[in-house]
């Protein structure tokens, strides 16, 4: 039995909702899956700025989730962020949707093209892709130009443009799989699937799924080395707040 | 609700009952587990030949696993043999103990170090690590010369010998998780780990759960590309039962 | 003076014939060229269940060459299925073809384009390119979508397939050498390079001098480590016959 | 005529003006360096939580340099946090000195290694290496374990420890220049070179000098694609004040 | 204050002009730029010969700047040839302006696209994007088939077609700066830049620049292990004055 | 039949003798094997200005080889000068024994170690296992600090400093064949096998035999694109008679 912290590390609850339905479609029934987002930080995370910022929110809410007792986290934005930050501060596996998504693929697939949001995220999937060692498996990513908040959005035509896409990925890069390069897309995970006729994986609920995994094996964050708690220092100013070594 | 049938690829029906052990330990309910093996082919796995060989009699019992409905395969050997043709051959997915292990692995630390049993398994261990894109998180491949087969025998040693090289590993490779290096070695994971005081990660189990995790998020081998079925085709000589197409 | 065995991993006999005329139009008078298949196995390789079914028989007819004496080996199928196991029984030099080829084509050309038969193959190719150390000489890996044994029907227009292929490298990806990527194209070669105009390298040939080089350099397979002879071993069922350490 | 503004991400103010000296020793005279740091986060910066909380501070120094008109901006912490961030909200060149000091080393040596303070971050820096295209020129990464904020006591015996480590590089990694980890050793740099006698390089320096030579050079930040300024949008709660596009 | 000595390894002193002019365009005032070539080899260096030959007498230039009591030395030839060689005979930096250029792109954009001169030269800077960690960052090599010396005639066209073939990289490559390929198109840059829209990086001027940094911030040359001063050796017939160990 | 141009790039012509020796040694009945020197240059190669110098000389020997007719061209020092640039002037294959050696050492162990003369030389090896794609093969480079020079002084003690480099190669890196790191060392190389039991490989009878074979095969240096015929141009001075484009 797992308590898992699904984690949206933007702001808007109407995704955090998506995220929280679409992890808990697949949780195992012994799961409890709580999605949650932090109050502070952007609306959605678009470029490296966002990222940043959302990061030092997000690690406040898996912090808070350590003293509260979860099993394990799951990170819910594509980039990953503050993936090893989170992993210093939390005792149970942290997984991110980008790294589920991709490890996923590459179970079944040997070549996954990328479909996300906006280009100028491409080249964080790239950076991911690299840290992963990812490369060998990764045949393209690519962007359909739909800002984040849209994709809520049904009159957009983001399902359309993100299906064109995925269609282009599979005549141009001979991508066998698509991997789902946004959050906030996890509820297109089926229609998508269905429609163009190869795995679609959606990283949201590939890292529930990895999270229990890891749970049931007993698996925990390695405390030896360079993921082990910060010790207590002093943070000064605003911030003073986040000081770690409280926990 | 998962069928997952777990191959031992060497015909060792002892070490396939260890592994078989090791998978149910951490199935879940709904999870049904056969663990079997060949009856053709080596009696163990500790070179290129004997994984070529066992290889071509393990891909039979992946087809016949197929024909009898089985929603997932595990490969468990720690050289994955026959696993990009198994995946051919079958429609769920299909996880390689290495893979489970190494992929596992990279989720909890920066770090791992694979502890195998023949020194002359290490390049084969190489190969894998490089195919699936672990150079950044392999720390180190270290042998501790210890004949599969010898592992069941309690009087070989063979856990003293193991569980130094796991703290060699831990003191000269920086290592912040060990990857056990053979399915055999699937029964001391939890003893290792609480006497070498890092995460150990057995194969076996790892590969289990990421099944179970495949399965219940429905995504099953892409059939776009190279991983197809093959088609039908004439197999000459005492191979012609094998000929693909049949199922 | 070298005896080679030159083993066709199919069991199509004409195409074997083929590839044996091949290696005799480039062998030392002193060179005495013998070119075989298993009797077991697939017609044709054409995805990783057939490699790997195939090099379970070819490689009992590497240990009977090397029973016999055989001063070297060439595994005449681009995906070199099996080489790593064979060079474990063989004491003479094993060479694959993909590897002669491809090895070749980066002593005269900065650049080359593998032009192979069936797309699902290119994966095979590149994960070859990869483990060879080939990526920065090799520019494209590219399928005509023949099928193996269509080479051989003068009518299947394959000539005219593989020729436009080669072209299209050539003006796409700059190739300065073209790579052909299946034994059964040996006999299109001179054709090919004289019809192009830049150095078309056929594998087989390809593999027969450099294996005639090496016996000729007294150099012989490594036993030192991990391509040392598998030691005794029993086997079991219909593969009992397969146990090495009988030669 | 630059401005540069030399950011501390850290809180420590002796430290800045450790930082600041240094920079100013090498700044040419047409040069205004102005050293600060956030008032918010962690009064020392050892691990990815405070890198990433660091980070988010930082930020709001480079938005607020931005709108005073800097010409460049160096970050002076050794796992250059937030760089890529803080070029999306900055019109001129942003240098982090672990970048810098790198690449200076590339240009003086085939090889260095890099002395820094805590084990723990030595990950840290391999991912800098791997990012920035290191890999060729690294030798070693080295601990000498001196928290950061022991560079400042001259009894702490720091000095020893780090010359100590960096002979210890010359002697075991081969190194033919050390980059030193941390901008507080900033002040050690010329007692250190003349002490192991091979090139010793501060990245607090070399960063100010390569910003220079940017702004010199009329360089900005490319504004096409990835590193665009974040468009308008909203965040929240405490980190309302942090929503991007007011500048 | 600096003394550079820029060496433009190709003897056509009208380039040599150019290349001069666009050095003291950008070096401090208290730099002296002396731009000059040798006497010996090919008016211009297209192909990996003329690079081989140029190098031989370059390296003479250097060894007399040397003599001369030159701080730093710019190798203003896009091949950087001889670059190893040349920091062996000097104590001061030594910069190549391919070096240069690519480093500097990777401080203010993501990805940056080299536009060169012929085709048949882009085989050299890739392999100098490889040397220099430079894969993660060059989005593509491009020629525009543009002779090095037509460069000089305004009538030919050249910038005309320099100028489309980066706006091709912007839109195919997603490049966010253009690295020039060719010590010769240094007078083209600020045009260039205003025409295209993005950074464009000569690496004349901003090798001059990083020499200036280097020779500020005290960095010499390593001379511990393999940059070491050449020692005495006999040169044999018309090479005999090129004989290391006289300065 | 193949008359072979093997040329030391060196001026000292003992090891010129020394290295026709070891070719003709293994040359077939129908090859001419010619060993030649340039008459200019440095009496032996030990660093990169050595190399740089050695090549400009050893080009033209080359191009005189091209106008007598010669089928094929071994460069026989260790660092493969000049070799792409040889490429370029010649129409057969051109082969450096480096290149041969780690080609031929590949082909028959997974590991191998370069055992060669000089420390400072070893980054010239580096540099050639990187471009020629060996890293996963090259298990270390050694040397064992001996002049090129004093290989030919049986009183100096090289050939038990070389033996016990290789007896140490095998126990710490694990190789499974020696790569001689010097063209000086091949008449060494059948002791060295004979006393440290694994297959050496000399450079000078590996590239020997590797051009007979491209000979054999009608393989040619590719002339589409990078390694086209260098065209007519003026050279300037005393390299005036150097000008390409006369053969």
């Amino acid at each position: 039995m797992a308590r898992i912290l699904v984690i949206n590390p933007n702001t808007t609850a109407s995704m955090t909702e998506t995220i929280g339905e679409a992890a808990r479609s697949v949780a195992a029934a012994t799961t409890e899956i709580v999605a949650t987002n932090p109050e502070d930080g952007p609306v959605s995370i678009e470029n490296h700025y966002d990222e940043a910022m959302s990061a030092a929110a997000m690690l406040q809410v898996v912090r808070q989730g350590e003293a509260d007792g979860y099993d394990a986290f799951v990170i819910a934005c594509f980039g990953d962020p503050g993936l090893t930050a989170a992993r210093e501060v939390a005792s149970g596996p942290v997984i991110g949707i980008a790294e589920a998504a991709m490890h996923a693929a590459s179970f079944i697939a040997t070549k996954f093209s990328v479909v996300t949001t906006l280009s100028r995220t491409c080249v964080i999937a790239e950076h991911l892709v690299r840290n992963y060692g990812m490369e060998h498996f990764c045949a393209g990513i690519r962007a359909c130009d739909v800002p984040v908040l849209e994709l809520e959005n049904e009159e957009s035509g983001a399902y359309q443009l993100i299906r064109d896409e995925c269609l282009r990925a599979i005549a141009e890069d001979g991508a066998g799989a698509i991997v789902l390069g946004c959050g906030g897309m996890a509820d297109l995970t089926l229609k998508l699937q269905a429609d163009i006729g190869i795995p679609v994986i959606d990283g949201v609920t590939a890292a529930v799924k990895f999270a229990e995994a890891l749970v049931d094996l007993g698996l925990k964050t390695s405390k030896h080395g360079d993921l082990d708690y910060p010790g207590p220092k002093k943070y000064t100013g605003a911030f003073s707040q986040y000081a770690p070594g409280k926990n």
